[in-house]
């Protein structure tokens, strides 16, 4: 149950018995496209703002997460959502439909990994049956709230990443009822610390991150006395390429070497030659569309036994950035592992 | 466990062993004054900006509730907490220096409620032995985020409410080891949806929110098979005077008598006679400072043996506001009783 000094083992795995993946056009046309179950054209979303554009993504995704897996909303107990816009207004207006009990979560760019982690927490422990975990972000909800306005066509440097549109909604299930079911099981978490290395530059977010999951990989690794053999994969967020060199040579200075086995969301939704994305993609909704359209996959055909997953959260906001604060850096791992 | 369509029933209850809170100078010349542990005079709590101050609160109420309870910090092995800002950043800043793995949560002024609910939710499976809930609020921080530049002094009609500058932290620890220390048992909560009656009005948060605690009741009410004369006393978040009506109006139609049991955290902090506070206190802090220095402890003196404890959220931002959508509420409920 407790494992170590911060993770959790499930016993009777909770699993994730459905999953779906909405995002928008650009993301459509990378090495993920043809995985994403819906690629919107309209990055409108037929809405009249942004805001309500990313609620509508949510909203997509949870139900085609409910319809893939035959599921009915009543089914599902609780909801663990979260986005990137202060206050959730995303998630607060694409779930509000639903009437589901909802646990509004922030973790920045991590948001996924800690719905998984509280989700399977939760049904593990029987408080009940199905809950949804979700995450999502906009590129354009994003820019409006972090960054520069859109028209105004800043320069962007080669460390900044792109903020996904996209939105990732997985139903997480109780291992003891729904095994015939899984897809993946969830065998084990370990929930992430604030780290501070007193990073500053916004435009480079994956090496804020970095430190971040170091230690949450470290910790994994401590705690359930393993080591990198034991993954077929670890994948990070969206470190993107700056944060994911940092992150190796972190692992390689402490005796890991993770070359083969790590991979970054933020690497894989995009194509880097062709679709000017600079370090990669980033957003609640690049771990969360990842794991919905290329990780379940591979984790249910058995090509990959075993994964750690690590959405990584930057926690700045453009208040605390103007007032010279630092950008702290969380990391949420999540262990999931084939049913074969 | 699982009590009927959305609540949980705790078997060994966890209970809380400590808490600790902090407030402005503003709550300490209130009604619940003598009770805060600390009443800081400088509203910048000895920090250069408004959200260091909050991050500074935050940091500070969460030492005390450890310090008050003999507990080391390394016995926490989660943290559950939330604040109003954008991205979270009050929480973040301050609680870098903990070094314990972060739940960032969002539930705008419900978040101690589901900081408590989903505390209560780990200890009780085990997850941990003792973790901490905690939510913060700074008048000054929610202006800036939400209104109008505190220098601008526009005027606020009577139905506004008056963000609470303060914190409350509670420690909640599993029932099966820590019961000698018990000052409160948890023994169910019935986590909230989000309802939308459609209210536009942000001057008027406590009719936007008033629906989704009536909702929250009558769901606890019927999962848990009572009625209002279970509880010694029905305690919401930061209704104030207008939600408070519209809520006891609601409950009166559908056949419940809340008059003599109802209290609202908002109505308690401050005296509406003197603090030119109109319809009363708001804020994640108010919620937190009302538990944490006037309902803990006279659950713990057994003079109310059972409390239905209701922190409410009104879930909006600038963006969303300015956009003309409407304020969805939410309301998680916590069933705190007496150890006697």
């Amino acid at each position: 149950m407790q494992k170590g000094k911060s993770s959790i083992e499930f016993e009777t795995p909770p699993v994730v018995t459905s999953f779906a993946s909405v995002a928008g056009k650009k993301e459509g046309q990378g090495p993920l496209g043809k995985l994403i179950d819906v690629v919107e054209q309209d990055e409108m979303f037929g809405t009249d703002t942004w805001e309500q554009a990313e609620s509508a993504m949510q909203k997509q995704a949870a139900d085609l997460a409910l319809e893939k897996g035959d599921i009915r909303r009543q089914e599902i107990r609780y909801l663990f959502a979260g986005d990137l816009l202060g206050q959730l207004i995303a998630t607060s207006f694409g779930t509000v439909d639903m009437e589901i009990p909802l646990f509004g979560l922030y973790g920045a760019c991590s948001t996924m990994a800690e719905a998984l982690c509280l989700g399977a927490m939760t049904v593990h422990a029987g408080y009940g049956d199905r809950v949804l975990a979700m995450a999502s972000s906009h590129f354009a909800t994003a820019e409006k709230q972090f960054r520069f306005p859109l028209a105004y066509g800043n320069q962007r440097p080669f460390s900044a990443t792109w903020t996904v549109t996209g939105a990732g909604a997985a139903v997480v299930s109780s291992g003891e009822k729904y095994a015939q079911n899984a897809i993946a099981r969830i065998t084990g978490v370990t929930p992430g610390k604030i780290v501070d290395f007193g990073a500053r530059d916004s435009m480079n977010m994956g090496a804020a991150m970095a430190p971040a999951a170091y230690h949450t990989i470290r910790q994994n690794f401590e705690d359930f006395g393993v080591d990198e053999t034991w993954y077929d994969r670890i994948i990070t967020g969206d470190l993107g390429e700056v944060g994911s060199r940092i992150l190796l040579d972190m692992m390689k200075q402490s005796g890991s070497d993770l070359t083969d086995i790590h991979m970054d969301c933020g690497m894989e939704i995009y194509d880097r030659e062709s679709q000017d994305t600079h370090a990669g993609g980033s957003g609640c909704g690049c771990a969360a569309v990842t794991l919905c359209s290329l990780i379940l996959p591979r984790i249910r055909s058995g090509e990959w036994k075993r994964v750690l997953f690590l959405p990584t959260g930057a926690l700045l906001s453009t208040v605390s950035f103007n007032e010279g604060q630092t950008i702290p850096g969380i990391c949420h791992g999540v262990v999931l592992e084939t049913c074969g």
